[in-house]
């Protein structure tokens, strides 16, 4: 199971979005929240390039520098706001518990993710791709078929959790199945019309339907009562 | 024509989400932000209400009333970034030259509707229909109602556009026709789900598609070549 992790494992979201928002407004630029809400979850670098499209002006790679550190700095200091989505630590102790192996595989930068992971309680053998570790982040599918190569299983019988279009989008272009979250404030159905085979409120909503996406119990014993 | 205010005409969704988070976190109740997200536009007391609910405990009218008045400081904190929603100036001063009766009719109160009206430049002859004017908020139709009332106008008349389910359930059940727009966040079929007659992303996809929601122009008489 390979997982997004801002809005799918951490309330990071709207954080992000206000951090983008303002790193915008520092150069200049002013744009509707809601706009850069659905671009969270791709690539900062396709971000800014979408969002600046919009603007319909040109800017140069200082403009795209200084925008990647005033975000950086604005969510900085959110930090202490970032906190476990429900059922996340227990989705991922469940997984464990049933020798699930599982992944993390975000758009971001590990700076960024380190405030995330921190909160998750991570252990330190589980792989995290961040930006840095591919030439494409989302909606590329390099981020979760890196995921997959590290753990050594094939990207067909990986299941990819996240709540953006650009989690599902990427889960497609790398052929595995793609399941959305509510938790990142997208709609129900902008996510199942990027192709979720399956959409849940949260992680704990997802916890309690693993049976849904293919993660079995092993079954316990039950005895009969007219033994 | 009947707006709501928040997400409608300007941009200040997001930030009374964040200011809702801080008034329930001050008072020990942790939510995930995108809950809070689907539950503005409604009543702040339903908004409450509801969201307590998902908590699953009681609590006094005390911690109502604290919840308010945190919601309201935090949110005045925002002020100087509430602007309004890209072309919602030029499809008000549409509206007023093509002689289309509008007015405003937003849940909140009318302490905080005023940063926004001060933004819009709003006439002082516009109805402004707040909270304390009706008995019940959307998803009531007590407050587009009391618009259409204000404006002498027949509600089976009336154009409702909003950017929340509560805006079009209010305008279904007070017999109008109700405009979804993106700008506060939704998806797309969220709104069409809760009875939009139309989905455009703004007050400037609004403005492009007036024809479609029934507003005419005057027809300008076009020379004809041939004579």
């Amino acid at each position: 199971m390979l997982f997004d992790l801002d809005g799918t494992l951490v309330d990071s979201v709207y954080q992000h979005v206000i951090a983008w928002q303002q790193a915008l407004e520092r150069v200049g630029i002013e744009l509707s929240v809601w706009r850069i809400h659905r671009r969270i979850g791709m690539s900062g670098g396709l971000l800014i390039h979408a969002l600046l499209r919009e603007t319909g002006r040109q800017f140069g790679t200082d403009v795209h520098r200084q925008l990647h550190e005033v975000h950086a700095r604005e969510y900085a200091r959110f930090a202490s706001q970032i906190r476990p989505l429900p059922g996340a630590r227990d989705l991922l102790a469940r997984l464990d518990a049933l020798a699930v192996p599982w992944a993390i595989a975000t758009s971001g930068r590990a700076e960024g993710a380190a405030v995330a992971l921190r909160s998750l309680d991570v252990p330190s053998h589980v792989p995290v791709v961040t930006r840095e570790d591919v030439a494409h982040a989302k909606p590329d599918p390099d981020l979760f078929l890196e995921a997959a190569r590290r753990l050594d299983v094939d990207i067909t019988e990986a299941v990819v959790v996240g709540d953006s279009v650009w989690d599902l989008l990427a889960a497609r272009r790398a052929r595995a199945l793609g399941v959305g979250l509510l938790s990142g404030g997208n709609g129900r159905e902008e996510l199942a019309g990027a192709g979720a085979y399956r959409v849940y409120e949260d992680p704990a909503d997802l916890l309690r339907h693993l049976d849904e996406v293919g993660v079995r119990s092993p079954v316990s014993p039950v005895p009969d009562r007219r033994d």
